[in-house]
């Protein structure tokens, strides 16, 4: 036991810890005494100045302040430290042939319209005319009918819906499909381009001051889910994008990287009608059984 | 050089700590990346689910947004987890006969009255009639004169000033005085009771996650300033306060424990009148040379 008065550099982090013995929930006080004990070992490491330390408190103040319904300073935080892909990493160890996962990002939204294959999820005019066409399978490569899948993604300039105005009648380029009997699904839009994640904020500042840059290459997001299946929260990455070894969440997996194709033509490899000049993302998703 | 992409539990701290190659600050990138080498850490000691990294993001936001012109939630935070001690205790590694130091609080604030010595700076009626009788000396023991003293605490019911009502017009119970020529300053107001620090937040909520209570034992806050000295944040603590072996945010240290004098007649040992059964809390804070 720590003294329980006097505290200096050497015992005060044993102190904190001891206090924490009246804790009755085992996993709270494994959290928190890891928390005391790498805080203070970061602290004791850079021995900040006290004006540091102010900077540090309005740091993580301007950063919760900064978070709205649209805006979530925090995530971009963790996202920027890798912290997000770390987790990640740590939550989707199963390998094989699973589709591969990365973050959710920030600009993901729980309520999406439910349309129909085929439909076209991007009102706006925005950018070059694509079509995705994807299937949803298990580890034999048997389709998975009636999987959920979620898609979001930026328009041709790099803007979500929710950069450009707020409000649920604002969203766009952002729907939810469910796959045939066959585990296919397919949708109209328009190709992304890369975008900066929102940087006018602190994380904006962090990133400035560490000689970053906040570019994301540009991608389509997808959530995958269905019953008896690991949920797999992912992106397909453009082929040839500039910033796809430097992105700045480090989402970027070779696996999850795909050409888009120009179609030649006005019908699609799968079968559907298309204006001139579309581009296809297509791609094999599979999904791990429910351990 | 880590690979830039594909990113994994092994490779991501590199990662990030490779993309700080263009921070051209120095302490910047030092800070940067003992921050990220330290918190990769944690998340790898913990392996948080998914759901406990949302809550943590959560956590974060709301400490932030609960911030304002009188709140200061991340230094609650800070305080509590024994951050702000370690700050202090590595800031103030000077020792000898110098006042010992400890935390500022989350009641400073920077706009007080300055007052000629014998004010009265409770002006609302809340507590025991205290008279405060000091001096501010060097490490000779000479007394230094037109030192600046910030003096703050809390009323007979634990309550400060901000606590009451918001608003300069009701700064109460802190002021601003100057040592005479003898170093010697001297005021009135009311015995300060123990406190819980505001616990109706996150703060709150983790301590009472932790098992542990809210309260700091019962003490007067100074912040001492001459030119050529250091500046010394402390504070003086009640003898006999059931709180100072579990002080919230560890800031008790055994020299600055000092008991209160019921003074007998209406004469301070100061030589000043005071009524009927009058608390005197006295001590000698002595200033390090700058150096
Ligand atoms: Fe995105
Ligand atoms: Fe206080």
């Amino acid at each position: 036991m720590s003294p329980m008065r006097n505290f200096n550099e050497d015992n005060i982090t044993q102190a904190v810890l001891d206090r924490m013995i009246a804790c009755t929930d085992p996993r709270t006080r494994k959290i928190s005494e890891a928390l005391v004990r790498h805080l203070h070992a970061f602290v004791k490491e850079i021995e900040p100045t006290e004006a540091e330390w102010s900077r540090a408190i309005a740091f993580l103040t301007d950063t919760g302040q900064m978070c709205s319904d649209t805006r979530q300073e925090f995530i971009l935080l963790s996202d920027t430290l890798g912290v997000s892909m770390l987790v990640d990493a740590i939550n989707h160890r199963f390998n094989g042939d699973a589709t591969q996962t990365t973050v959710l990002g920030p600009f993901y939204v729980e309520e999406a319209a439910d349309l129909q294959s085929g439909a076209n999820i991007s009102r706006e005019p925005g950018g070059m005319p694509l079509i995705v066409e994807g299937t949803v399978e298990d580890a034999h490569g048997n389709g998975i009918a009636n999987a959920m899948i979620e898609t979001w993604h930026a328009d041709g300039s790099g803007m979500y819906d929710v950069q450009r105005a707020t409000g649920k009648s604002a969203l766009d380029m952002r729907a939810r499909f469910r796959t045939d009997a066959n585990g296919r699904f397919w949708y109209r839009s328009v190709v992304p381009a890369a975008y900066p994640i929102p940087d006018d904020g602190p994380v904006g500042k962090m990133l400035d001051a560490q000689g970053r840059h906040p570019f994301r290459p540009a991608h389509v997001h997808f959530k995958l889910s269905a019953p008896g299946y690991e949920t797999i929260v992912t992106h397909v990455f453009i082929d040839d994008d500039p910033y796809l070894d430097s992105d700045v969440v480090f989402g970027v997996k070779d696996a999850l990287i795909t050409k888009l194709l120009k179609i030649d033509g006005h019908v699609s490899p799968g079968g559907h009608e298309v204006a001139p000049n579309t581009m296809l993302l297509t791609y094999r998703f599979v999904l791990p059984s429910q351990s």
